[in-house]
């Protein structure tokens, strides 16, 4: 038996502080070369709480970059001073989310979730325009941390149009092995006890254990869930599917909630805003494909 | 060790015929409700002979349930008399493939090989026009053998744009629990033996033995592989991935090679040239979707 923690744990935090500094040297060349300063526009429709913190620490986060962003409306799709556009999900019931989806011009689609770009993002061969910012969150972080994914075999729990899918896609382009669990899977357990990288997506708070995971595996919890915790001066607690404390007895490799995958999508929605500029202003130079964030920066 | 074959061979020729007079029967009544004729366009470039094969087998199988197919170029996407066009793959490799199938519109896509109808094969909530047609008839094959996949695991091996991916994403809209073995897997054969279903689609004849498959799994080969045969009038004989007569020792159901998968693909796309029609001209009719051969056939 295992008693100590020995799993150690993704600093998301101080590895976004880095891809941020990265995108704001990106961002002030940019103004420098070609006078441009990326402006993202982000459409917030309903008062949803949780979609405010969401579009506020987006804001942050741009401003940290230099990249400009804003609310108000206009024809976003046509505006030439717009270079990606932002709709906040989930929209209110009232609303059909695809609809408002559907009209987003796929060269801003900053967000990746433009059925098109999926389609590519699918297909061996093409590439999306922006790849989805959470999924690619996860494979950076696997990366940046020398997790090596090729040839592996990785399992990724819970299906969604906005994890789930694309993460297993841009997996499998990785040349990674992978199965799928989602909800309707008869006995999950029997297929996680068995492998060594496991992201969690599924949305059920502390739904993991320690005996359903492998000793010295890697588990990158991506979903954030609320409990309620009368100790706590908020009344609730953040937590992962996957119990952290549990996780860092008999992980190898673990990711906090929240600060492990969630800043890296917002980096990821930031490098998406730089690569939406610099293929608009340099069409020709490949290096600023929507994958490339590692060789991109690395020059 | 079992000696006897006893595995269920799936007859894919009878499955088909059934299809094909049910197909037949619906362009009859459109033919006489509407007075529309499916017509099918086949633009083929170059000399393959295999590809001269495959549009013929195509060409025959139109004939049969009165649909009309014919090959001269004009603008298929403007004429509203033409109900699906097919690009015959592979094009000579000096002609770009995407370039080609972008042109595509995505209403006569009839094989949904576009990427806007991938991306919408790959979201949950969202429906493709089209979907392509080699999967289709691995699921349609496998629904009318009585073979129950939800919340069943499934394991694909081979991951291509025309079946490995859209096989994937049709067997997760089914709630399969699905992974993807493909050629830079470590170990394949560690996750093939564990597992009932197994769909094969690599390309490499007869790569899979007996040992390597579970006492009792359903088998479907998709891949038609040609060998030297001395013996053979034609010189050549066809075989699948997985060797046939080692596979209906061992296997409960199996497919052969080549009448298993590959006429379902032609009914397949027999099939999406009706549903093309019926969108055009009962727009508010839901039962004419994409996916619903079986309901759809059922009325």
């Amino acid at each position: 038996m295992v008693a100590e923690p020995f799993a150690k744990v993704i600093d998301g935090k101080s590895m976004v502080k880095q891809i941020r500094e990265e995108i704001s040297a990106e961002a002030a060349k940019l103004k420098e070369a070609i006078e441009v300063v990326p402006r993202l526009a982000v459409i917030l429709v309903g008062d949803r709480m949780d979609s405010f913190t969401y579009v506020w620490n987006k804001k942050k986060a741009c401003e940290s970059v230099r990249i400009k962003s804003f609310e108000y409306n206009s024809d976003f799709n046509c505006d030439p001073s717009v270079h990606g556009i932002l709709v906040q999900l989930p929209l209110p019931s009232h609303i059909n989310e695809q609809n408002i989806l559907n009209v987003v011009t796929i060269k801003k689609d900053v967000d990746g979730f433009h059925p098109l770009n999926i389609g590519r993002l699918a297909m061996r061969g093409r590439e999306p325009l922006f790849g989805p910012c959470t999924p690619k969150g996860c494979i950076e972080l696997l990366h940046r941390y020398g997790v090596d994914i090729k040839r592996k075999r990785v399992i990724f729990i819970g299906w969604s149009n906005i994890v789930g899918m694309p993460t297993a896609l841009l997996l499998q382009r990785e040349d990674a092995t992978v199965t799928i669990v989602h909800s309707r899977t008869k006995n999950p357990e029997e297929i996680t006890r068995q492998e060594n990288i496991i992201i969690f997506a599924m949305g059920q708070p502390n739904m993991v254990r320690g005996s359903r995971i492998k000793l010295g595996s890697i588990i990158i919890n991506v979903r954030i869930n609320p409990i309620e915790d009368a100790s706590s001066p908020r009344r609730y607690q953040l937590v992962g599917d996957v119990c952290y404390d549990k996780a860092c007895k008999i992980a190898m490799v673990v990711t906090p909630v929240p600060r492990g995958v969630s800043p890296m999508t917002i980096a990821l929605l930031l490098s998406n805003m730089v690569s939406s500029i610099k293929r608009e202003f340099y069409p020709f130079d490949s290096s600023y494909t929507w994958g490339n964030l590692l060789v991109y920066f690395a020059g």
